[in-house]
């Protein structure tokens, strides 16, 4: 029988903490990074080389993928992990989120979500115990409850109507996930209540009422800007038990995580890596760069001559632009694979400077050199 | 200095041959398949992995890199190889047959052909020498000789005169390539005539009297189907040198490289399994396969059993099927390494078997089974 995953605090600095999170599939170390992979695959990526990134974990997206290929066929294809050859762990969100912003295709109803797919109009009806259904059969290490991401911005009677729905899916969810007696995986409640502190402390209190193996703060970088964010990060975090993992979800820029890890935030994921390498944006410690401009045409040097990753060791930035302005895949590719370092990189740096005390000084730093 | 380009023949089954082309940069291994890098990469794939795919050499298109990023640029930038990131040998091909291709824009005379790009409309005129100069500015290891490329079909009458003016460029591009006393470079020429074995006999000993490292056979495979190809191929190589590479230019499937190996022919280079790998089109040695097909969708096989690639290794036919049906730029990248492998087996089966004095039958074998 598989171990439960069981998250180990090592060193805290301040709010800041770094620890481990065991699961059957290996350790997560946190303060962490997840990259993104849609639809089975991190964008331009062979899986080894995002694992040679520093990635410990992958998340899927549970609306994509329940579209296609679909779950039932992932399940007969012995799962996410062996389809896409990712034996690491895999955290799959709920497809809620994704769900909610098709917008007028979307219904909203007690029982769940009705919606229409952006693929080719098919009418699908998403409760929790079919989400967490879904993410059984896609292998997920890591489920996430469903949960509805209230709009920004929201009136305090919306917001409050909002995360007593999630919650009420959240008690759901947690009931279809006992009842699969899935050992190994663990089941994350997503913390809802916008901009609201009385909203967010409610919402944390119920769902550590329910009981859930992590928990994610929900609702944040939905355009409320940084500091907005930062507010609620101030008190956010502490509301959530000390020992279980915190998962921001969806963040975010270098600066947004550097932030979040200082307030007591362990876990992240956000497509901005992989979706600036397609659209040639590279992120140095210098700060970020276009690599169409003309200024890269015969620049010798690599993305960041800081850099250990393995485009930045081969080659040069006028190499890069080349690749762009030639609509070349492999732009694209190398890009993201650096970017993934850059994220990676910016982790691990993290997580020895709370090791040793110094995790403020690293933010800053980091934020001084790279720009927020 | 650099040791010269040599050829040394290992081995020879009937008019089979295999052996070595030694270079400063490394030897090649013949027969060979050179994957095409037409803009500085080989569209999809990390040089590493072409490398591991089995290439000993790569083919640069001089007419796309003297128009982006610009010969003189990559001179700048430290050649090609450097640019890149392949460090073994790099054949550059002298551009005439794209020029050619490019049909309207295009204006032959004795001097040279003028052009417009078809990037931006820009004017520009090749003569043989200018193409020999943009070689060395990429820093080719192999040179082509600066030709046309006669239409198909031709009369005897038009065949003979463009291959009479071939020959005069190809005196020209001699000139200019001793000119520029490359140590360790080599410069092939290229032999014309169409489908006639008296044009192709004079084309031959005009080209052996001027003396080259290396002979290419043109004018093939542009449209007049493999039976009149191989009628050619029964007597072309024999009018070339034994003691030289022979290299068909622009071929081809599988079933045309072994059927011109047959007949004596050392290297080759042809898009087919790039340009497949981003067409969702598979070489396997039971047939190919189209994996767009529905009846992929849950195919759990790899692609080829019988392939020793990284990508039959680890993924399923059913993956690669749900990568093209949702786009995914992994689809291209994981089937273009394939292809490129099942070419490099394929090639290196073919040595061996020539090793082996049983060419015939692996060529018959794999014919068999692959279909032509």
């Amino acid at each position: 029988m598989a171990e439960p995953v069981r998250f180990t605090l090592h060193a805290t600095d301040g709010r800041a903490r770094t620890g481990t999170i065991e699961t059957p599939r290996g350790a997560i170390r946190t303060p962490a990074f997840m990259p993104v992979g849609t639809a089975a695959t991190v964008k331009g990526m062979k899986p080894a080389d995002v694992r040679a990134s520093g990635a410990d974990i992958l998340l899927g997206n549970t609306y994509h993928l329940m579209l296609r290929p679909g779950a039932e066929r992932v399940a007969r294809l012995g799962g996410l992990h062996r389809f896409m050859d990712w034996p690491h762990p895999i955290l799959t969100d709920s497809g809620g989120y994704q769900v909610m912003s098709l917008g007028d295709l979307v219904k909203v109803s007690e029982e769940g979500v009705a919606f229409r797919s952006h693929l080719d109009g098919a009418r699908h009806f998403v409760t929790p115990e079919r989400a967490i259904e879904i993410q059984r059969l896609l292998g997920a290490d890591i489920v996430m409850a469903f949960d509805e991401c209230t709009k920004h911005p929201a009136t305090h009677e919306q917001a409050a109507r909002s995360m007593h729905l999630s919650m009420r899916w959240a008690e759901r969810s947690r009931a279809a996930f006992l009842e699969q007696e899935r050992e190994g995986a663990a089941l994350f409640g997503i913390q809802q209540g916008a901009l609201f502190e009385d909203l967010r402390c409610e919402s944390a209190a119920r769902l550590i009422d329910i009981g859930f193996e992590g928990y994610a703060i929900g609702g944040l970088a939905v355009g409320e800007g940084q500091q907005a964010m930062f507010d609620v990060l101030d008190y956010a975090p502490e509301q959530l038990p000390a020992d279980r993992p915190r998962y921001l979800m969806g963040v975010g820029k270098p600066a947004d995580i550097l932030g979040a890890v200082l307030r007591g935030v362990d876990m992240f994921d956000c497509v901005l890596p992989t979706r600036s390498g397609r659209t040639a944006q590279a992120f140095t410690r210098a700060g970020t760069l276009n690599l169409r401009n003309a200024r890269f045409a015969e620049d010798m040097g690599p993305l960041d001559e800081r850099c250990p990753c393995p485009v930045c060791a081969r080659f040069s930035r006028a190499y890069l632009h080349h690749l762009f302005k030639a609509g070349e895949m492999l732009g694209p590719m190398l890009l993201t694979e650096h970017n993934l370092w850059h994220y990676q990189e910016m982790m691990a740096g993290l997580r020895r400077a709370i090791h040793e005390g110094r995790a403020q000084a690293f933010a800053r730093g980091w934020i001084d050199q790279a720009g927020d």
